[in-house]
């Protein structure tokens, strides 16, 4: 869900670029990148392995796996196919060997464009869990996962926090693994619509440090979660700060610029002009790598 | 949700109306009829006393309130105005005095047009339970209920019954009572779109009578569960046996009729042409009167 | 456009089974069937030759082709590619030899669901005219043709008969030939959605005989056009009419009947459950049919 | 429609604002300038009444009336109606006395949420060519003009040029007016969905200045073009670029930021959060002017 502007980046690869000189490293962090030149798909995982380098990131400790797609907000339906691919082989990773209950959540506003991606990617999943429950064993395949699904919606719309809903259905229905799929913010327009992250921290708001009780995280549903994300805004302030300070060298300028960035700017965001479309599309790409993964 | 069309009406008026003459009485089952000529709302009240006039009547035992509003697809501002408030009314008789926080639950599926009036029923609503627990209680107005909501989707759509979901739900959030929104199927295409029933007995598939163990109502939620409801399609096999049976005498005739209707009709519905129009009226006149009512 | 349910069926293929026994022959109309028993697609082609044969048929003269695909709102992506190759190859041949400048109409109403696939089709559609005008020849492939297309809404929307617009854009682009896209009534349910009727006699309401000044067709436009549509919808008296006149023998009770059908039936139609989705399943369907022949 | 982003702004209120210190005149430019406190709504007619003066704002010689209201995405019904009140009686003003019959163009891409105010617009006007044509002078009021409606689409979806549509349509049907819709860019956040401007000059991409072949305007269609429209978006380079100018003085540095402005922010807009329902709402407020005006 797009609500949180305060968090300039959503992206353990950009926590980490904003940090680090290419050739420094962090404590308690491991960078691991590969790159299928033929595919075109750019992988980075970042394993945030202390609580150390938690705090430096800004975001809990755990695998966060970064796919760039340079064309992946292109029509080519065969290149989906190969990221589709690509996803599900992470995923299944990160699920394990045993085939498991699977409630996936698409968080976000369906009324929001570019919030929309955690609600477009339900509406092409293959649902089976109720088909199990009626039919049996028989009626799946052997390595196929139930899979149920919800889109919860957002505070606005319900009244409640997601977290409550999710809880609810969880303790409910005893998933032994919640996905959940949500919208991200970016600080680089480059990425939107181009990058897939994957981790298994779940979802976690504000600085991602200590603090867990808010998040969709196995800490407070009781079961593991893989969060899958696509970042598809950039707020307006981010662009124009960061913009400004590649310009400008000295700090007490930037101070200067963050004050006079104009308020306006704080509830607009960044976004592509064919932001609708895309979203159909790298929905559908999601979609399809978990149906695959799950299957 | 429309999915089960054995069921040949979801209104008790017309159940009443199939099985007695007019001047005949059902033992167990009171009827109060009043008209309001101005307004053109002419109103039922059906009231199932006794397990014995529930399996007569094939519903379960309370309150049945319909609405005929002959008008009610126009396009007149202020005619629906005064639905919404004779509405507003009946729910918060039903409600009662004391202010309760209230779950609405909006059934049925999104993407199926006369299917989605719960849905956009839902989506007119004001919400106000998070306003409440961020701000206080300075921040609703002295009689204004607390409101969360929820469109939960169907079976192919989450791989969940209806049920787990608002039950998970229910356990976790606590309301004192649930209002669930639905379309309903009619006997009658007169009835489509011009007809409000309001229920105090939840929703209950099948014959309604003995087990109400996969309804949703005060049995499986624990609390009571008001259920609103408007018929948005007839099943076209009710339409013809219907038809048939009004030309046709003999009984012998009317068992030929019901084997010769063609299959094809089984899983097809009758709906007038302007009904993604019409929905989104009658949407917004239930929404109109839920927020009257709750505030 | 669905707007006329005095015409029973648009189906040439219903008008000839509902005045000739099967081995009756009417005179100036020739019927060729061929089955594609693998691909389980059935065509018939129905030639109807001289003004008598219209007369009789109640459609003008032309050819009527129309390909029955039993399966055709199944899920299944590979069949559908079938199914739009032999449309290809139907659209081609009416289209002829030489590569044409081609206008796509998409008739209907975006916003009633079964009237949707003329706008749905169009959105599919691979439009290349503005791409020639601004590359030049090199921009498209040898045999590609240069397409157009306009949505251009019902008289209710626009408060101009469709035959306006498209005549006016016809005047203002001069394509070389036009093909129109409409969802169509059929008398019988099982052909819903199962149909596909290419015809080079275009759009003509009403008996179709005679008077062609309202069609959307060669002689209204000055260029040949070909009309493609799939049945969406059966009106619903005519469904009760049917069914009661296999079971009703006398000619007298059928008078009684088609009296007594009710006149709130009028304005209603029968559809399937699924026809949200189902429209958006066909109409990809047929734009790929077209894609592939204008390509 | 939204395409042309080298025009840093639609508005030419902004454009005078770049131009012009605030008591500096500008030759052949006349300013008239309103506040009504109490609806607060805040008026400024420009008026270019010499080629030099067009040349200058680079925009056609003309008047363009500018209503700033400060709470136009606000939900209030009641003010929404002041607000389409006072833009009825700038369009009556522009059209004349005399009752005329006219087209309203609904301009952008219905499927692109900023660019989707014309048609949007459209979807909610009251279109009557149809009745009279029908029902002959006693179906409209006296004073109610006959109006019919397009929404073309842009030409990524028609393969054609919108002012071939158009023409074509206007040579068809010949209205004796034709008011189009259109999404705006403006050059500041501020006025995003809060301004609406009202022209008698129709549509001028580019300079605007001495060609206008390509615009949507008398010269081009033969009938006079009243073109009304809402800026929804700002292009996200000209934010970065403003913001900085207003810290760097020196001329030289100018060059440098417009050179280091990120080639990725060129496909890139602004907009609000809320910009799928704030365009619901205002288009709503543009369609009851129309209404008002008209009838």
């Amino acid at each position: 869900m797009l609500g949180d502007f305060n968090v300039r980046t959503d992206l353990a690869l950009e926590a980490k670029e904003s940090f680090a000189e290419d050739d420094v490293e962090i404590r308690g962090v491991r960078i691991e990148e590969s790159a299928d030149e033929e595919r075109e798909i750019y992988t980075t995982i970042v394993r945030i392995e202390t609580e150390n380098g938690a705090k430096t990131m800004g975001k809990p400790v755990g695998t966060y796996i970064t796919l760039e797609v340079p064309n992946m907000s292109s029509e080519d339906e065969s290149y989906h196919r190969d990221i589709s691919s690509e996803l599900a082989r992470h995923i299944r990773r990160l699920i394990g060997e045993k085939k498991k209950t699977v409630l996936v959540v698409g968080l976000g506003n369906r009324d929001v464009t570019p919030d929309a991606l955690g609600p477009n990617v339900v509406g092409n999943l293959r649902i089976t869990r109720h088909i199990l429950k009626e039919y049996g064993k028989a009626s799946l395949k052997e390595q196929e996962s139930p899979v149920s699904a919800i889109v919860p919606g957002v505070m606005a719309q319900t009244g409640m926090e997601t977290l409550e809903i999710i809880r609810g259905i969880v303790r409910e229905t005893k998933p032994q693994i919640v996905i959940a799929i949500d919208a991200l913010a970016a600080r680089s327009t480059r990425r939107l619509n181009r990058t897939i992250q994957i981790t298994d921290t779940g979802i976690n708001p504000g600085s991602g440090v200590g603090n867990h009780r808010d998040g969709i995280n196995e800490e407070t549903l009781g079961v593991p979660v893989i969060a899958i994300g696509i970042p598809t805004v950039v707020d307006a302030a981010t662009i124009v700060n960061d913009t400004m300070e590649q310009l400008i060298e000295t700090k007490e300028n930037r101070q200067t610029i963050r004050e006079k960035i104009s308020p306006h700017l704080n509830t607009m965001f960044v976004t592509p002009k064919d932001i609708d479309e895309t979203i159909k599309r790298v929905s559908y790409t999601i979609s399809e790598g978990l149906n695959i993964a799950l299957s």
